[in-house]
C-alpha cells in the first residue's frame, strides 16, 4: 500500500473543515483534505451566516463574495393570532441589535455556496479536496503515555484511506501529524475515537423546505417568527426570491415510534406548505415551481465529552456539537470553531508555540458549544410552544420571545462571544482599553492611515493572516505627549528580551504586525513622524479622525475606552480576539504573556 | 473578398470603445470591435478615475473590481519653496470636495487594468476584441442626401478591414449601420473621414514617470502638487506603492526644432527623476528597482470639430479631444463620451427612438469636450508656471492654485456635469424637485426597502440597463395624502395614452423601470401597499428612512428638494441622467417627454 505523510489531514469537507483548509493553504504547511462525497452540498442544508462570522470570512477576504451571493437579512417580524382568527403582525425589530457589529445583519447562503468561498480561495494556493475519499482506520501509532506525542513534528497518528472511485490501488495509509475530524454530526471520526456525545433530544418535530413563494404575505422578506392557533412558522428569505420554512409538524406522525427517528417517507413538501399556508391565513401561500431542498427532522441538543485525543486527533463543527437549526447557528458554530485552531496548530506545527496552546481549542470552543446548547434549549422552546391566547393563558406571550431574542442577542450574533482567561486571554490590564474586552473580538471601528487619508476600518487591518497584531495607541505624536512614550516603547521593544527579539525568530514580521494608531490631527501628522520600528510600511500609521468627506473615522479611543494621553497596547489575536492590553510602559507583561506558549 | 453585415463596428478597444462595446454585449445586437494592437496596454498611460467615473462603473457592475485593484486618493497636499531654498507644504485638503459623490475620492488604475474590466465583463456575453485588425476603406455607400441614412436598419457604411495576424483572406467588407471610431488621439477614422482638430498646443513640456520609489516625502501617497524654484512636479500614487510623477521640463532640448515635436530620445527616465529629487529638496527620492513606465509631451488641446458625419459614422474619446494628462481627465471624458451614445445607439437600432436621438450625443458631449479644454488651459497654466516668491511677485500663488482646483471641482470629478436643455433633457417642472437639477446625473442616496428594510443606495437600482427609470415619489402611502394620488397616477399611468402604453411596446418592463419612494415609516409600511403598478418585485418599493443600524438612509425627499407632502416623477435617463421631472398630476408633461424623441 501506497504511505505518505502529512502535516495535517482533515478528514471532511463541510465549511468547518474548508475553515480550516483554506486558513492554512498556502502557507508552506503540508496538508490533504479529503471528503467521502463525490460532489458538494448541491442545495438546502446549513444556510444562515451570522455577523461575528461576516468578520471572520472577511478577515479571509471572502465577505465581498457572500454580499455578492447571499441575501442580507435586515428585519425580524412577529405574528401572533389575531381576533378575527387569522394571524397579524405584532412587531418588527432589527434583525441584529448589536450595535458594534460591522455587518449590521444576518445573511444566506446555503451550505454548498459557503464552501465554495473556500475551494475557490485554496485552488490559487495550490490545495483541492479529494473527494470520493473515506478513512477506514484511525489510530494512534505509539502509546498514550509516548513522550512522542509532545514532539508536534511525529506523524503520531496512522489513517488507511479508501479511494471510492478507484477500482485499483485503492487503498492507502497516511501518516499524520494532526488528524483533524470535521466530518459531520455523524462523524466517523468521533465514532473512532470512541468520543460520546453529551445530551439529548426534544419531542419537537419541525419540517423545513426551501421554495419560491406566491403570497401576498408582506413580511415573506423578513426573519418573520409565527405563532398560530394552528401551529408555528419561522420563515427565512432566501438568495434571490427563495424562501425557506421551518414549520412546526403538530402530529407526531412523521415519528418511527420504534427508533424514534424522523420517518422522511410520511411528509412531503406539498404537506408542509400546506401547513403553513393554513398557518399564515388570512394571507394565501403556494409554491411556484418546484420545491427546491426539504427535510423533517427532530431537534437533538448533544456536545461532544471532548473535542480531541491526545491533542493529535481533534474533531469541530457538527462533530461535536448538534442542535436546532432555526437560529441559524450552525455553520458558525462550525467554521468558529476550525477558526479558532487554525493559528494554532500553525504555531504549533512551525515550533513557535508549545503543544499546550492546542488545549485552548478545546476549553474555549466547547464552552461554547455548550453555550450554544443552553442557548438552543429556550430558543427551541420558544418556537415549538404554543403561543399566548384567552384559551392558553400559560403559551409563550410575544414579549417572551422578544426577550429571549434580546438576551441572547449578543451569543447568536456571534459578536458577545467571550473565551475565558487562559494562556492566551490575560486581562491583567483591562482597565487600559476598557471597552476592548479582552477574549472578546476586537471591535470595527475606522480610523485614517496618516499617509494618505484613506479611511480603513481596522478589521481590514488585521486579516487572518496567523500573525499576532500588536496594535499602538499612543497620543498626538507631533507633541511630546505622544513622541516620548513612543520613542522610550520602540527602544524598549528593541531589546534582547523583547518578546519581539525573543519570539520574533530573526524576522518579528513574519509573527507580528505592528501598527499605530495616534490621536494626532490627519492634517497635521505624517506618517514619518512615528520610529521606523512602528513604519514597517507606510499604511501602518493611522489617525483617531474624520475622513475628509465627513462620513467615518474619529472617536476610536472613546470606543475602545483609551485615555489618549495614556494609549495602550493592544494583542490581537490572529484569530482577531483580543489576547491582552497594556499601558505603553508595560512591555514586560507583554513579554510574559507570549512567554506563557511562545517558544 | 468575405462580406458580412453589422449593427455597429467599433474601431479602437481603448476604454472609449470598451465601455460602448460592455453596454451593448448581449442585448441582442450584432457588434464588432476590432483593434490595431496585438495586445492590450501593459503599463502606463492614462490611469486616473474620476467620482463620476466610478458611478457609472458601478452603475455596469464594475465598481466592485476598481476598489478593489485600483488605489484610491483622498488627499490634495501642496509645497510652495520654503524659506531655507527646499519645498514646504503649505496646505493639505481634500482631494474630492463634491459633497454629493457617492465614491469621494479620486482613483488610479492604468488603462490596460481597466480595460480588461471591460473585456472581462463582455466575454461572457459573447463579445470579444478582435485584435491585429485594421480599416483600410471606411465610406458611406450611399450618398449624403440619401434616405437611406434616415433608415437605422440600413448597412449603409462600408469598411475594409485588414487581418494583420493572417497570410491569406486577410481582408474583409464590412457592411455596418454605424462605425464608432474609439481609436484614439492619432484616429485614422477621424482622419479618413476628414474632421478638423481644432485648436493648438501649449508650450509646456513635461515627462511621465512611473516608478518604485524609496523616500522620506511624507506626500508621496497623496496627489501632491509642488512648485518648487526648481520646477515643478505633480506626485500621483498609484496601484501598490507605485508612483507616477509629471515633471515638468524647464528647457526645450527635448524638442525637436524642426517638427515641433517631442523627441523622447534625448530624455531619459533617470533625468527625469533626478530633475524630481531636485525639485523635492529637503527630501531625498531615489528609484527602487526599474521604470515601470515613461514618456515626454507637450501639452496639446484641441477638439474635433465635429463628433458624426451623418450621424452614421461617429467618433469619440481622445479621438474627439486631446489635453493634459495632468489633470486625469483622459480616461474619463472618453469612457464619459460612449457611455452617453451607447443607450442612444440601442435605442436607433431597435427603432424605439428616431435618429435624431443620436443628435444629441454631438450636442451634449461636444459641448462637454469644450469646457475641458477650457478647464485644461487653466490647469496647464497653473501648473507649468514659476511660484510666486519674493524674485517672482508674478508667479502662481498657492491661493490661485487652490482656486482653480476648488473652481473646477465640480467638472473635474464629473459630478457637476450638466447637459442644456434639449429632446431629453426638459426642466419645465425643475421646481418639483428643486435639488434634482434636470441634466445632471441623478443624486445618489440611502434608501430602505419597504419588504425587507435592507438599505440600497438608488444608484444600485438605476443601473445601465439601457432602460429608463420612472421613479414615483409619494407621501406616507398608508394614508390617503400618499395613497389617493398614487392611486390616481397609476390609472393615468395605465390609460391608452400614457407613455407607459405608447412606448413600451407590449411590455412596458422593456424599456421603463418603475421605483416607488414613499415618505411612510419603515415599520408601518408594507410593500403590498401601493398599486401593482409600483411593484413589479418586492424590491421596487422604498421607503425614505433610516435604516435599522441608524447608520444610514433617511433625508431623501430633503436632498431631492422634494415636497413629501406633493411628491414627484423623476425620470432618469438610461445613462443615470435625470431627463425630466414633474408632479404627479402632470403625467402628460411625461407623456410629451417620451413623445420628443420616441418612435
Amino acid at each position: 500500500m501506497q504511505e505518505s505523510n502529512v502535516d495535517l489531514l482533515i478528514i471532511g469537507a463541510g465549511p468547518s473543515g474548508l475553515m480550516c483548509a483554506n486558513a492554512l493553504a498556502g502557507r508552506g504547511f503540508n496538508i490533504r483534505v479529503v471528503d467521502k462525497r463525490a460532489v458538494g452540498v448541491q442545495a438546502g442544508q446549513a444556510d444562515g451566516i451570522q455577523p461575528r462570522t461576516h468578520e471572520i470570512l472577511q478577515s479571509y477576504g471572502l465577505m465581498e463574495r457572500l454580499l455578492r451571493e447571499g441575501v442580507e437579512i435586515h428585519r425580524n417580524a412577529f405574528y401572533n393570532p389575531g381576533p378575527s382568527g387569522g394571524i397579524q403582525r405584532v412587531e418588527r425589530t432589527a434583525a441584529i441589535s448589536q450595535p458594534t457589529a460591522r455587518y449590521p445583519f444576518t445573511m444566506c447562503r446555503h451550505q454548498g455556496g459557503t464552501e465554495n468561498f473556500f475551494i475557490d480561495a485554496m485552488r490559487p494556493k495550490g490545495l483541492e479536496v479529494e473527494r470520493s475519499t473515506v478513512p477506514t482506520v484511525l489510530e494512534l501509532s505509539t502509546s498514550t503515555d509516548s513522550p512522542e506525542l509532545l514532539d508536534p513534528q511525529a506523524n503520531s497518528v496512522k489513517v488507511v484511506l479508501q479511494h471510492l472511485d478507484r477500482t485499483e490501488n485503492d487503498r492507502e495509509v497516511v501518516h499524520a501529524k494532526f488528524v483533524l475530524g470535521t466530518d459531520g454530526a455523524h462523524s466517523w471520526v468521533r465514532k473512532a475515537m470512541g468520543i460520546r456525545m453529551e445530551g439529548g433530544h426534544t419531542d419537537f418535530v419541525w419540517g423545513v423546505v426551501d421554495f419560491f413563494p406566491d403570497t401576498n404575505f408582506p413580511d415573506i422578506r423578513a426573519r418573520t417568527v409565527i405563532h398560530s392557533t394552528h401551529g408555528s412558522i419561522l420563515v427565512v428569505p432566501r438568495e434571490g426570491d427563495l424562501v425557506r420554512l421551518y414549520v412546526q409538524l403538530s402530529d407526531m406522525d412523521v415519528v418511527d415510534k420504534q427508533t424514534n427517528r424522523v420517518d422522511k417517507a410520511q411528509a412531503s413538501p406539498e404537506k408542509l406548505i400546506e401547513t403553513a399556508a393554513r398557518i399564515l391565513q388570512p394571507y394565501y401561500l403556494r409554491a411556484i415551481g418546484d420545491v427546491q431542498w426539504w427535510t423533517v427532522y427532530i431537534i437533538g441538543q448533544r456536545v461532544a465529552e471532548k473535542f480531541t485525543v491526545q491533542d493529535r486527533i481533534l474533531i469541530a463543527g457538527d462533530a461535536c456539537h448538534t442542535h436546532s437549526p432555526k437560529a441559524g447557528q450552525g455553520m458558525n458554530a462550525s467554521m468558529g470553531d476550525t477558526h479558532n485552531l487554525a493559528w494554532k496548530l500553525a504555531y504549533v506545527l512551525r515550533g513557535w508555540a508549545d503543544m499546550s496552546l492546542l488545549r485552548t481549542y478545546e476549553a474555549e470552543r466547547r464552552k461554547f458549544a455548550q453555550d450554544l446548547i443552553e442557548f438552543d434549549k429556550e430558543w427551541s422552546t420558544l418556537f415549538s410552544g404554543k403561543p399566548r391566547t384567552d384559551q392558553h393563558q400559560d403559551g409563550v406571550t410575544h414579549e417572551a420571545t422578544l426577550g429571549v431574542f434580546k438576551r441572547f442577542g449578543g451569543f447568536s450574533s456571534g459578536i458577545g462571544i467571550r473565551y475565558a482567561p487562559s494562556i492566551i486571554v490575560d486581562s491583567k490590564h483591562q482597565a487600559c482599553a476598557s471597552k476592548l474586552i479582552v477574549g472578546e473580538r476586537m471591535i470595527p471601528h475606522v480610523f485614517i492611515h496618516a499617509a494618505d487619508a484613506k479611511p480603513a476600518n481596522i478589521h481590514d487591518l488585521l486579516p487572518s493572516d496567523l500573525r499576532f497584531k500588536i496594535l499602538v495607541f499612543v497620543a498626538d505624536v507631533t507633541t511630546d505627549t505622544g513622541a516620548v512614550p513612543l520613542r522610550k516603547l520602540s527602544e524598549r521593544m528593541g531589546v534582547e528580551s523583547s518578546f519581539l527579539r525573543r519570539f520574533g525568530h530573526g524576522n518579528h514580521l513574519e509573527t507580528f504586525d505592528i501598527l499605530c494608531i495616534t490621536s494626532a490631527e490627519r492634517d497635521k501628522v505624517d506618517y514619518t513622524d512615528v520610529p521606523e520600528l512602528f513604519r514597517s510600511h507606510w499604511s501602518k500609521v493611522l489617525v483617531d479622525d474624520v475622513d475628509y468627506s465627513g462620513r467615518c473615522g474619529g472617536g476610536g479611543f472613546a470606543a475602545y475606552g483609551i485615555d489618549p494621553k495614556e494609549g495602550a497596547i493592544v494583542v490581537v489575536r490572529p484569530d482577531g480576539y483580543v489576547g491582552t492590553v497594556a499601558p505603553l510602559d508595560r512591555v514586560e507583561d507583554i513579554d510574559a504573556y507570549f512567554a506563557g506558549f511562545m517558544l
